[in-house]
């Protein structure tokens, strides 16, 4: 059974999530569906993150096992004919060990967030930012983002739900970034760590915009973090901006 | 009868293009519709440049004309409002002299296409960008777009149902630029002068798309022009690369 290593795009407007549900279209029920057409299932895929409803995929990484041996550009390209028209593209498609893993051989994640600064409704990038009504400062966003940068407890910045054994993690970046766009002025927020606990970054970036709003000191995350108490977090921010950028291997399966 | 400007932003996929038709949605209607919201109409709004279907709007300028004397700001919220769901912004709004004119005061349009390089599919950005499988020479497009800058007889680049009266037009700029973007490489054609033919732009991108892959050298532009024909273009292009990117005034009623 050859294993290949699967980067994967998709919008997440209209997935219930990454994982695969009984009676609701998912991203991974979908490149099963087109495994299936390849060769005679059923499949079961595994991924690097498990993206929620409206999170979408830049690089997210699958891997998948095949019966036949698979020219990897082949299959991409099969696999991409099946997929049409959901909103799902494999980028690139890569031959892996038997016993490599695309979730617990990954030893990074990378996340962007994009906020569009408007009045304005999104038209073309509907969906695909949280936009704000108001200008946000970035500097000072980074001040307070600073300060979660490293190796802390937090359980301030994590889903009651997480499933996660601990709530210490090591932020290695949470990198603030104005850039203009042909849409208008956003904010753009590149996160990184080996692993996330849940809601980990929608819960940074709605507490950093309220720094940005000016409504909190950059101090004030520090405080928050410290509390470790999920009551002093800002508010979750929508999942529509959130993109899983890439993801880290000891040897890249796709160079 | 107090005039103002709107600055619109518009996705061109669920419309049959900016001008108002009987039986299919236009954005010109989704906007008159608006304004009847607001005051009993009939109304009848012109815009600078009547985009075709598919075609978007980034900054495309209209005029509009009020009973009330309404506060510019208060005029965009309003109609934001009332546009929802459709994919239709109004960016900005100006009060203007009564004789101010969106299409004929208007010096200068600038237009926008995005090519995307990769050979999957496009995702989030389906429907705002042509997608190629195949790389192309941005700097062979270049030397190409150079023949086609200046005054010329552009009937090759014009098409037949085009209702200008002369091929004789100005051209001010054909910039080639390759963008690293999320989705992957794009190319980016940025177009500007006083007006255009009819599918001038999508002629020119398309006659240069095969410069950029090799079929036709930069100097087998030269020639297409020179022959004044309509038969020597290369194949015109598909329409949801373009973006109506901007209208420039002698006075910028936005500023």
């Amino acid at each position: 059974m050859p294993r290949y290593a699967l980067q994967v795009e998709y919008h997440g407007h209209p997935f219930a999530g990454w994982q695969r549900q009984a009676d609701q279209p998912s991203v991974q029920g979908a490149i099963e569906a087109a495994l299936a057409r390849l060769e005679p299932g059923p499949h079961t895929i595994a991924a690097a993150g498990r993206t929620d409803a409206g999170v979408h995929g830049l690089a997210q990484v699958a891997h998948c096992d095949m019966s036949k041996d698979w020219d990897p550009f082949r299959l991409s390209e099969a696999l991409n004919h099946h997929l049409k028209p959901a909103p799902v593209a494999i980028r690139n498609a890569a031959r892996v060990p038997d016993d490599w893993h695309a979730r617990f051989s990954a030893v990074e994640r990378r996340y962007l967030f994009r906020i569009l600064m408007r009045r304005a409704p999104a038209t073309h990038q509907s969906g695909l930012v949280w936009r704000v009504n108001h200008r946000l400062d970035a500097d000072a966003m980074q001040r307070g983002a600073d300060h979660l940068i490293g190796h802390h407890d937090f359980t301030t910045f994590r889903s009651t739900i997480c499933q996660a054994a601990s709530p210490v993690k090591t932020l290695d970046e949470l990198r603030v970034e104005r850039v203009d766009t042909l849409w208008g002025p956003e904010i753009h927020f590149h996160v990184r760590a080996r692993s996330f606990l849940h809601n980990q970054v929608r819960s940074f970036v709605g507490t950093l915009e309220r720094v940005g709003a000016g409504a909190w000191t950059p101090g004030d995350v520090a405080n928050a973090l410290a509390a470790r108490d999920r009551a002093a977090c800002g508010p979750v921010c929508p999942p529509q901006g959130l993109y899983l950028a890439g993801v880290g291997y000891p040897d890249d399966p796709f160079i």
